[in-house]
């Protein structure tokens, strides 16, 4: 449920409003547009008395939030959510490319790595130093040795770190060395690292779990924004289905479907999507035509040495091809490529 | 397997092969090349007896084909197959756009909504005369009716026409009216319908099961394909997964999959695999973005009255809407919008 | 709609009430129970005037049908119903075990099948003359060769014969050698042919599709009933998922929910549903358990050296020992095996 | 890969191995049968020097472990695993009732139910303290005074204790109160907490995740295994499909499955399998029938007051009337209900 508000009202209205609410044991969430403020209120709604609304007279309408997701409901938030990552607009006219190896395995791949999406036009790094491996017997990524690599790659490059934090106690770490913390696919559900992750206030990406609903990863992101932290991405990347011929099936529909639903960012994992490195270009092109606003895509410079994930991985040349492929088709749809401090080369 | 013969070959020398293949029982296709010409053979190739093949010096080498399918595979026809549909080219550079009905409901409905799709710049039309439909209680569309009708939208707009043929007794009905036989999803392992559209040499569109693989979809129109009618279009139109937020899940892997599989045309209906107009739009976008051939949409010029599946179906300026931003992706993938004998309109 | 007439009632009486139903267009299905009748109407009840109904004294009440299938409900008919395959009843106390080949290979190999299906205490022979196949180039059937070998092991063993038809031309000629019409998974929607099989009015073994619901199963079903034809059996087969360590998903869950939905009999194949015969007799016995009122099996004397799914087959003795199993669950829930004109081994 | 010691090879001889497999960076991990012992090698078996094995003539043969699981695997342990929970045999010949509701409501609540299923004859009890739920918003647990309520319980009727944890802080915790220690479905790949519950050298029931595969289920509980921790018990909770009739689909066929596979017991949980308490007896059948160790079962004193899952909860007399069906299904296959300090009521 939310409360509206006059256009105009002042702050110590909009204060006594959220007085109330509170004094029914409820959270209240506030989201100041341009004209009006919205006040969301979260928890057990039964306890409301409507008509102690009628005596506020700045109050506008009550508007009942008809989905189990409040704060991450375009209701709530009619407009696209968008923050900045070190210069660069997630969520705003120009689509995002994130880049980089599934593993960090050295300093020197990353950093290779890292000059290979910055000239070819990437927005920001991807990379692991946690790694969640089905096999106990598998890499399990560099730890924090590769959160400092990742940290040395941002300082050559400009570029944004996003990487992965697997469990509560890793978020503090994580934060400390990265521009956006990733939860991955089988931590969707992974309620005490979302709770870690709405209390670190630092940019998460949430990947859809490989079988969840679409309206499970909105629970999932409103775990996160309950806390406060407003600044989630959603990533489609791939759910699991009975085909065999890739590795996943990329929802595509998932794209419009959550842009409808929802006002945060929503990417698109083209590589663990399908899987294929052959395929990767052609789901990314159709990610930004379908409405993504971003792309988060694995690159490596010899994906036949990969530790992990080589079969699906772009090399450079490849994966600068795709950006300029992206770019013709973000203008197709009347968007841009986004901008950032680093030049963008030709196509 | 397949021969491959030299380059200038003679068809002397050609039948010389296609005779000694037909003698070990086997069926031989052919396949000429603006090259050479390869001849696939088709049957229990155990009986082969390679070592025979040295004395033919016209014969280059011979090639095992390594998937179940072998005329639908890209290993036995390289190039991209294509088709003109009176005067429209299946399978060429240019994107096709089929539009139309879910059923035709009246003659007045039919046609009205095959000028709406002609002036939009689409270039086929489609509609249902015959109608799967899962409960037998509900309308099973006009029959031989509908498919007067359709045939006088035809002759009215210059629109070639695509509807189902339901059994093996449709097909020679459905040949007369129609120039394309659609296969529906519920059917595209219905054998003996597989077989009458093979032999009737007739253009058909295939519609993937919705809970097939696509390589039983390339196996499908491998029964349709072994009887010499090589005038096949595969269409992808959603899967069946646990994600219920839309009716079906767009399999937007499977059209890179199939351009890379099959030389077939490959067609994406965003319509029944979204079940959302809200959708369709943002899927066939996508769709053009990956690849695809064409698509083949639904319209209904009031779409809240249709008789089925009106929440699915665009309204012609809807559709008109997406056609225009088909032409802009299919630019920024180097492909334009097919040419027909109908004006295109600009947007 | 349902009418539920006073017990006790007349023919004359229940006349009167089928001509009015018929007079507003619709049809009456009649299901007379010990006590009382009741009358369903079908196709478009929103023509029913329900109050012309208070002027028949000898209606009990008018009854909604809530689901989308009518003859097929419980509501429709609330006891079980059954039938006889020359003896041998079918959704009746004793559990019924079909069992043989997946295809009808050669007169020896039949007949030696049919024997070992009868000397284990099997009740009814399967074997298919007509095989639906994924590939164009593999077995395709004995056709009527493998009809007339079946009735002949039929008169050897005194076995009732359950074989497939795949098209709705083959429907009579499988009518006149089989006891029971069997429709295929693929075939499921394949409507044309479910007419036919309601038309024929011969009992039919209908396989549910592999990703189809289990109300969509119901509807199929429907579409035979519809036509008079009472004598419908369901078959769950298993379903596709996204597991591989089976062939398919067996859902076992779609026995206990069948029986709650219809009065249809409810057969599981566990050959089908697991394609492996390790996992088979687990299958079956799990299957009897949760209330399966049959199974069909597949049986051939050397598995290994079978034309299609042999990896699934059971050979004599083991189906022998799955027989003996299938008896101490059925008594475990207070059934029995079904009794037959054959005389059942000891265990 | 494994080192298969001779019979009667002496503990020396044992020790001599695993110090020349450690040499090699590579963990040992030893299973003693009664007649020889197993030494299974773990890590980058790369390293290992076969040759060297030859100098050892206490060792029989080495043998490759063809699975990426090898703990859990029946070549490792080829005899079924089995332990005990206060008196009750976890994977011995009874088949265990585990049962209690979702969550632990409230003091009265759980003194209940317990009572209730200590009648009915069940050996364990279950109820969550901290529980995972889809939204933020939604009762989330009593939390450690649920725990406490919980040993109560156990007190008072003798039954142990299973519980869940959801992040590694709360492994200690659980494990000082209950028995059991559950990893929920959502949980199956949360390898943070697979470290804490295998370091906890306590009992695990681990649940499979919604489309986990029956591999990963494996390779999870390999996790846990490798920290030594064998006490490790696998339940199939149903996994997610297409179908819509019942909230999971009960994938029967992982129980022969996982006991082809693995030598661990095999649970499996009738009420999240199906989400309706009307198919739970049918489903507890079934498995047992198929040959599950035991059954885990959602029980409530009054299912349509309970705060979570009252849908999928039997009440008290259908729970007994269950264990009384599984009791005779249990001698259907020759095994019993296990055995209890509980007497067990006669049926």
């Amino acid at each position: 449920m939310m409360v509206v508000m006059k256009a105009g009202s002042s702050q110590e209205e909009v204060q006594q409003v959220v007085s109330l609410v509170k004094s029914w044991g409820l959270e209240a969430h506030l989201s100041s547009g341009e004209e009006r403020t919205v006040i969301g209120m979260v928890g057990d709604t039964r306890k409301v008395q409507k008509e102690v609304f009628f005596h506020f007279p700045a109050i506008e309408r009550i508007v009942p939030i008809s989905h189990p997701y409040k704060l991450a409901s375009r209701e709530f938030i009619p407009n696209n959510s968008s923050f900045a990552l070190d210069g660069v607009i997630m969520g705003g006219k120009g689509v995002v490319v994130i880049a980089g190896p599934c593993s960090v395995e050295s300093r020197s791949q990353i950093l290779e790595t890292a000059h290979a999406v910055r000239e070819a036009g990437g927005h920001a790094l991807r990379g692991g130093a946690f790694k969640p491996r089905t096999s106990p017997y598998a890499f399990q990524g560099l730890g924090e040795e590769g959160l400092e690599y990742l940290a040395e790659a941002r300082e050559a490059t400009g570029l944004p770190i996003i990487t992965e934090a697997m469990s509560p106690e890793q978020v503090p770490l994580v934060a400390r060395f990265a521009d956006v913390i990733q939860i991955g696919a089988r931590n969707m559900q992974n309620y005490a690292l979302l709770h870690a992750a709405g209390e670190s206030q630092h940019p998460v990406l949430l990947k859809r779990g490989m079988s969840a609903t679409i309206e499970e990863l909105l629970m999932a992101a409103e775990y996160i924004l309950s806390h406060g932290n407003r600044r989630v991405m959603l990533c489609e990347r791939g759910i699991r289905t009975f085909e065999t011929a890739t590795r996943n099936t990329t929802d595509i529909n998932a794209v419009p479907v959550l842009k409808n639903m929802t006002h945060l960012p929503v990417i698109l994992d083209p590589s663990h999507s399908t899987g294929n490195w052959k395929y990767v270009s052609a789901i990314a092109r159709a990610g930004v035509a379908a409405g993504a606003d971003g792309l988060i895509v694995e690159v490596h410079p010899r994906p036949e040495e990969a530790l992990s994930d080589g079969g699906q991985s772009l090399n450079p040349q490849r994966f600068a091809e795709m950006v300029c492929q992206i770019r013709a088709i973000a203008e197709a749809v009347d968007r841009t490529l986004a901008t950032s401090k680093v030049e963008v080369p030709a196509c």
